[in-house]
């Protein structure tokens, strides 16, 4: 049976790790930066020293291809671009993955159904808006967007590509038509800690949660802790309290065993050892791969909140921040994926996804299908994000694999 | 009836109130700054018009005398120092009616049995550490003390004092001998919302509360939060709202009516919307005005932290930042002043002070008695602290009245 090249892919993934490295503080290679643009040149060197067709698209989207000269393509991809302080998989592995299986269906001269091209997706971890490339792609972006998406510095997503020598406007015109394109396949580490948990070798994703992001803010009357009787107060720290405590029973009663909900960041003003809070924001980020259940879940969040503010005489509004719609991928290529796990021996298992991926946006577009390789403790965006080349190699082979089964 | 002249105590507070005032975020006369001095200077002047004999003492606190020639002195302050951003009342009030008291005691002839004598101790706020000019008079620092306390910008007590002219060494001389001193009385504003709820006018102070202030930081682990599983996780945020959710139940358990317990400040990290929190860090602020609840409520509080981090699977620890004893008010003093409250008609009631004073070092000196005049809104350490006229008339007149059945 047909496999990668373990040693191959493992001086790719170690070499473009070297791009954007700080000796102390793992990987700085964030969209439109100069390590960024730095990565981009390094594969598009790889890419052609495959062999294989190069080209950079108006959102700088990096594509290396082989041309079959048939009605559709397979794109296999992911992203290179990291977030600040990075370890050297998370999106990468996707993207080397993707040339490696190119490079080794070339070598083996295999004869194809499809025309097969591997991508790097630009800003997928959101310097920008995030996803970027893949919207960009897909035709989901305006002008607009090019002038309104910020980076933390305040810089424009514009003024950033035409400082990387870019023309941002070329970007709307990376738009492809969606009946060129056979399927989307996405490798990628599972950022949690499930497939270890279960002692499994590689995941099949079947689909990718949906996600509700919310700013809360819960006012009361800040007072002085010593002289404030506990029944005349309007603590909004208690209100937030009461809302956390509420959480497990709201996704108990509306959502379903992949429901997710997390406070993750929490400001309480003014923020006095001994004054009783006056204000609280806090964020809100809830997750689930059925929409229904995610509907529910906001709406049971919202009758808590009335109710709480009500009892302890509190107020409080909220601002949805970002909503994504869950994304199932394609029963064929989970089928095929399957097959190929099962005739490569592999020890599987399905499972959702709970971040989102390129793949998230590319399922709006064509079918899409995902493998997840197990995280090292459930860790990413940190340097200490790993797995164990056992388990790439596991991974590579089950998107070769694929690819193959994809072929007939 | 003698009765004080509220037009004059009027005149003194808006007179004091236009030092260290800044025409948009209220008074800025924190300890040992110019403003501070100032203010120090303005009440010289009027201790000096009013024909009292004027000190200041080593810890700069400012004293004006009736000099009766009598073994012991009834001691009547509070402090003129403010917290940034300050009321008009707060402090400056107990000391312009010390010295409306004795100015109306002075103007009148009255026979004294006592000598008398009005005072405005430095720091009480905690620009440095706090209730620094009434502990220097109770002989209760130490050299290191004016090294060790610094402001929030790192200036030590010793190089504020050096700076406003003042030999801080001097301080350590502030000590008075206990037998000289009959009584400290002090008139405050409530700072709470208790007696404008029961509408009284006045209130007489039985006990002022003691304090238990822990810094306590829960560690959990910080995880993605699309990806880990609900009960894959060690949320320490999680375990902050279990602990605020059983605070009532430990109050209602363990402490009285009076007990208070406040989470006022909360630092939670990495602090992201979509990262499961590694750690909190938070204060509570715990009230009683009994010892033995205040110590099993901090029992309860160990406990109920140990078992909500055992069930999920957090650590933490704590600090004791801050242990003040409580204080109980002279019984006798506080039979005069219900005596002179029924006399003079007056809608009293006695009630607990929640805050920290003065009086709280002055019970471990002498016998110690304190009047709250209403806080409007419950309000204080802000520009919106305020009290009517008709409130500071009728609490002024209390403790002139007080000062009289007390000279018998």
């Amino acid at each position: 049976m047909m496999k990668i090249d373990i040693e191959r892919l493992k001086g790719d993934v170690l070499d473009l790790a070297k791009i954007g490295k700080d000796e102390d503080h793992g990987l700085y290679r964030m969209a439109f930066t100069e390590a960024d643009m730095e990565g981009k040149r390094w594969l598009a060197d790889r890419i052609e020293a495959a062999g294989l067709l190069y080209e950079m698209d108006g959102a700088a989207n990096v594509f290396g291809r082989i041309e079959a000269g048939k009605a559709q393509t397979i794109l296999i991809g992911s992203h290179i671009d990291t977030v600040p302080c990075a370890g050297a998989l998370d999106g990468a592995l996707g993207v080397l993955t993707g040339l490696e299986c190119l490079r080794r269906i070339e070598e083996e001269g295999i004869e194809l159904t499809y025309n097969l091209e591997v991508v790097a997706f630009s800003d997928e971890e959101g310097r920008f808006g995030g996803l970027f490339g893949s919207q960009a792609f897909c035709g989901m972006i305006s002008p607009q967007t090019l002038q309104q998406q910020n980076d933390l510095d305040g810089r424009t997503l514009e003024v950033a590509m035409r400082d990387c020598g870019l023309d941002p406007l070329k970007s709307l015109e990376a738009h492809r038509n969606a009946k060129d394109y056979h399927a989307y396949l996405e490798l990628h580490i599972e950022q949690g800690p499930v497939l270890t948990q279960m002692q499994r070798e590689v995941g099949i994703v079947e689909s990718i949660v949906g996600l509700q992001k919310w700013m809360i803010r819960i006012r009361g009357e800040a007072n002085h802790a010593g002289t404030t009787p506990m029944e005349l107060r309007n603590d909004a720290f208690m209100g937030l309290a009461d809302f956390a405590h509420e959480l497990p029973r709201i996704l108990e009663e509306n959502g379903t065993v992949n429901s997710r909900a997390t406070i993750g960041k929490a400001q309480i003003l003014p923020g006095a050892p001994n004054t009783v809070p006056g204000l609280v924001e806090f964020s809100l980020d809830v997750r689930d791969a059925s929409e229904d259940a995610l509907y529910e879940i906001m709406e049971a969040v919202y009758k808590a909140l009335g109710a709480i503010c009500r009892k302890r005489n509190l107020r409080f509004e909220y601002e949805v921040q970002s909503e994504i719609k869950s994304a199932d991928c394609d029963s064929g290529i989970i089928e095929k994926m399957e097959r190929s796990a099962v005739a490569q021996k592999m020890n599987f298992t399905k499972l959702l996804s709970g971040a989102a991926h390129d793949a998230q946006i590319m399922s709006t577009f064509c079918p899409v299908g995902m493998i997840f390789v197990p995280s090292k403790d459930g860790k990413s965006h940190t340097p200490a994000e790993w797995s164990s080349w056992h388990d790439i190699e596991i991974g590579a082979n089950l998107m070769l694999g694929t690819l193959l089964e994809m072929n007939h």
